[in-house]
C-alpha cells in the first residue's frame, strides 16, 4: 500500500524492490564514460535487424532478457509489462516484447516513460496487485532522428543545444517485499522505490525541438519543488537529484529555476544525459536524451551506487518533451513532464 | 486493494465506482444510432479549431470538462489523470489537457487505451492512491486517416472490411468507495468497477492494415478467455460482453475463435463500432474503431443500462491494433492487444 503524501506524491508503506535490471546500448555509448558499466553495448546499432525500429526492438527485448536473467525469473514470472519508448504507436515495445506474452500497459511520457514505467510498476506491487512486475523503456538515436527531425542519410548539422538521443534501453524487474522475504535469501534487491511524485504537463512555450533542455527544465524544476515540498525534504536529504536528459543547457536552465524558489540543487543535481557521453569528445551537443538515456544510465550508473551502499537515497527524476513532428510543424509549443521516483539503497 | 485472480486478472474488494462519464463525438456519429445518447455532438469536426490535431485536442477537453461537471468536481480534485489517443506521441492528449493541470500518466493501447485508462484508474483508486481519478480517451477520424492511411483531401476508396475511425472522446471520473461514503449523499455514482483483466500482445499474422477487426480479434479472444477462466465465469454471467471496435469482420472471428475454445458468446457479445453507426446508411464499412469508439459508446450507451439497474453487469473489452504506418511500411504485422473491465451495476 502507499500513503498520499501532499498533492501528487505517493510513499509506499511496504517499498517494492527493484530486484535486478539490466542495460542495453549502441556503439556511440560504448564509447563513452559508462562503457564498463552497461551489460550490453551493441557492435552496431542495427543489432542485427534491417531497420532502425526492429534494432530498438531488438534492444529492448535484450535488456529484459537480461534482467530476468539477473533475476533468476522467466517472463511468466512477471504479472505485469509497463513499456514504452519514442516511436509514434510504440512500435518498438510492441515488436520488442510481444513474444514475452507478459500482459502489457503500454505508456508514454516522452523522455520521462521510464520513470512513469517504475512509478507504475511500485504502484502495482506495492497494492499487493503482483509480486513481479517488468518494466522496459528504450530509445535509438537512427530511428529517433527519423521519426522527429532528418533521416541520417541527409546529414544535416545540428545545434550545439541539441541533445543526442541515446541508442539504448533498460529494464527493470520490480518486486514485493512479501515476496522477497518468502524467497529463499538469494534474491538481494539492488534498491527499493520509496515513493513517486507525478508530474503534470508544464508549457513555458518553448518552440524550439532543437533545444529540448529548455522545454525540459520547467516541468522538472515544478516537479522538484513539489517533491520537496509533498515529502517536506530539502536537496540535502538526497545523495543526489538526477534528472534524465536536460543536458547542459537544460542542467543551467533548471538550476537557476529552482534558485527562483529559494530552491538550491546545485550541489545534488546530476543528469543522465551529462554523465552517459563525453560531449566534448564525442560531439553530442548538450548531452544525450531519449527515454533510454535515463533508463540505462540509471541501471548502469545509479543503481550500483545504491545498491552497494555508496548512496543511500536518489530522487529519479527522467523529464520528457511533449511534441510530434506534426504538432511542431502546425507551429505548437513544446510542453514538458517529468517524473519522480525516490529510490533507496537497501544497506542501512 | 485487489486480488490476483488468476494470470492476468485483479478483482477490487472495494471495487472503485464510476462516478461520472461524458461523451463528446463529430458530426457524423451524431447522426448515427446513438444520435440521443451523447452529451455533446460538434457542429463540424473541428471542433473551432484550425487543424484536426487541436479539434482532437478541443474533444478531450470538452469529455473531461463536461465529466467533472456531472461529478460536480473540480480538476484539483483529481489525484492523478491516465489519458491517451491514437496520434503519434499522444499529441491530442497532451496539448488537450494541459491546461487541467493534473498530474498525468499518458498511455497508448492502440484502440484499447480506453480500457487501459480504466483499468489503471481502478488499480489507483482501489489502492488508496487516490480519492479521484479521470480518465480520457479520444480517436479523429481526419487526424487518424491523417496519420495511418491517407489525408482525406485524397478521396481514396475504402475496402468494406475497413472500419471507419470515430470521431470522438469519453471521460471517466474514477472515484474511491470511502470517499463516497463520507460525501453527502447526493454523488449517486453510475456503476463500479468490479476486476480487470490485462492483455497480451496477439499477433496473428494479419498484415492487411484496412481489416483491423481480423488484427484485433484473436486478442479479444484470448482476453475473453483469459477473464472467464480467472474468474471462473460463463458468458451467460454478463449481461454483454462489449468488445470496442472489432466491426461485422472482426464479430464473425471472434465469435468463430471462440467457439474453438469451446466458448459460445454469440448471446451476449456487442461491440461498440456496431453500435455507434448504421453501416449501411451511413457507409461506414465493417463499423467504427478508434479509442473514441468504445470511449463514448461506453458513456452513451452502456453505463446508463448499468446505471438505472436494467443490466447488472457487463465484461468491456476495448481492442487495439497495434502498428503505425513505419511499422507497416516495414511489412511488419498487425498485433492486437485488448483489456478488460468488468462493469456492475450499484443498484442490487
Amino acid at each position: 500500500m502507499g500513503q498520499q503524501v501532499g498533492s501528487g506524491s505517493l510513499c509506499f508503506a511496504e517499498a517494492p524492490f527493484i530486484l535486478a535490471s539490466a542495460s542495453v546500448v549502441g556503439k556511440k555509448e560504448g564509447e563513452g564514460p559508462l562503457a564498463e558499466k552497461f551489460d550490453c553495448i551493441g557492435e552496431d546499432d542495427k543489432f542485427g535487424q534491417d531497420t532502425w525500429e526492429a534494432a530498438e526492438s531488438t534492444l529492448q527485448k535484450e535488456a529484459l532478457t537480461l534482467a530476468l536473467g539477473k533475476a533468476n525469473k522467466k517472463p511468466e514470472d512477471m504479472r505485469y509489462l509497463f513499456a514504452g519508448d519514442l516511436l509514434g504507436q510504440l512500435i518498438a515495445s510492441s515488436f520488442g516484447l510481444k513474444t514475452f506474452q507478459i500482459p502489457l500497459f503500454g505508456i508514454y511520457g516522452a523522455c520521462s516513460t521510464c520513470g512513469e514505467a517504475l512509478a507504475l510498476a511500485a504502484m502495482t506491487v506495492a497494492a499487493g496487485y503482483a509480486d513481479y512486475v517488468a518494466t522496459v523503456t528504450s530509445s535509438h538515436f537512427a530511428s529517433a532522428e527519423k521519426q522527429f527531425r532528418f533521416p541520417l542519410g541527409y546529414a544535416n548539422q545540428r545545434p550545439v543545444a541539441a541533445t543526442w538521443t541515446v541508442t539504448g534501453g533498460g529494464a527493470y524487474i520490480v518486486a514485493s517485499e512479501s515476496i522477497l522475504a518468502k524467497s529463499s535469501g538469494n534474491d538481494a534487491p539492488l534498491a527499493k522505490i520509496a515513493g513517486i511524485t507525478t508530474g503534470k504537463i508544464v508549457d513555458f512555450g518553448v518552440k524550439d525541438s532543437m533545444n529540448m533542455g529548455a522545454a525540459m527544465a520547467p516541468a522538472a524544476c515544478e516537479l522538484i519543488a513539489q517533491h520537496l515540498e509533498d515529502f517536506e525534504r530539502k536537496p540535502e536529504d538526497y545523495d543526489a537529484i538526477v534528472t534524465g536528459d536536460l543536458g547542459l543547457v537544460g542542467q543551467e536552465i533548471l538550476i537557476k529555476l529552482l534558485r527562483d524558489k529559494d530552491i538550491d540543487i546545485s550541489g545534488v543535481h546530476e543528469d543522465c544525459g551529462i554523465k552517459i557521453f563525453d560531449n566534448e569528445a564525442q560531439g553530442t551537443g548538450s548531452g544525450g536524451s531519449g527515454c533510454g538515456c535515463a533508463a540505462a544510465t540509471l541501471s548502469a550508473h545509479y543503481l550500483p551506487k545504491l545498491a552497494n551502499g555508496e548512496w543511500s537515497r536518489i530522487l529519479f527524476v527522467p523529464t520528457g518533451a511533449l511534441l510530434s513532428t506534426v504538432s511542431f510543424n502546425e507551429g505548437e509549443s513544446v510542453p514538458g513532464i517529468a517524473h519522480g521516483v525516490v529510490i533507496e539503497s537497501c544497506k542501512k
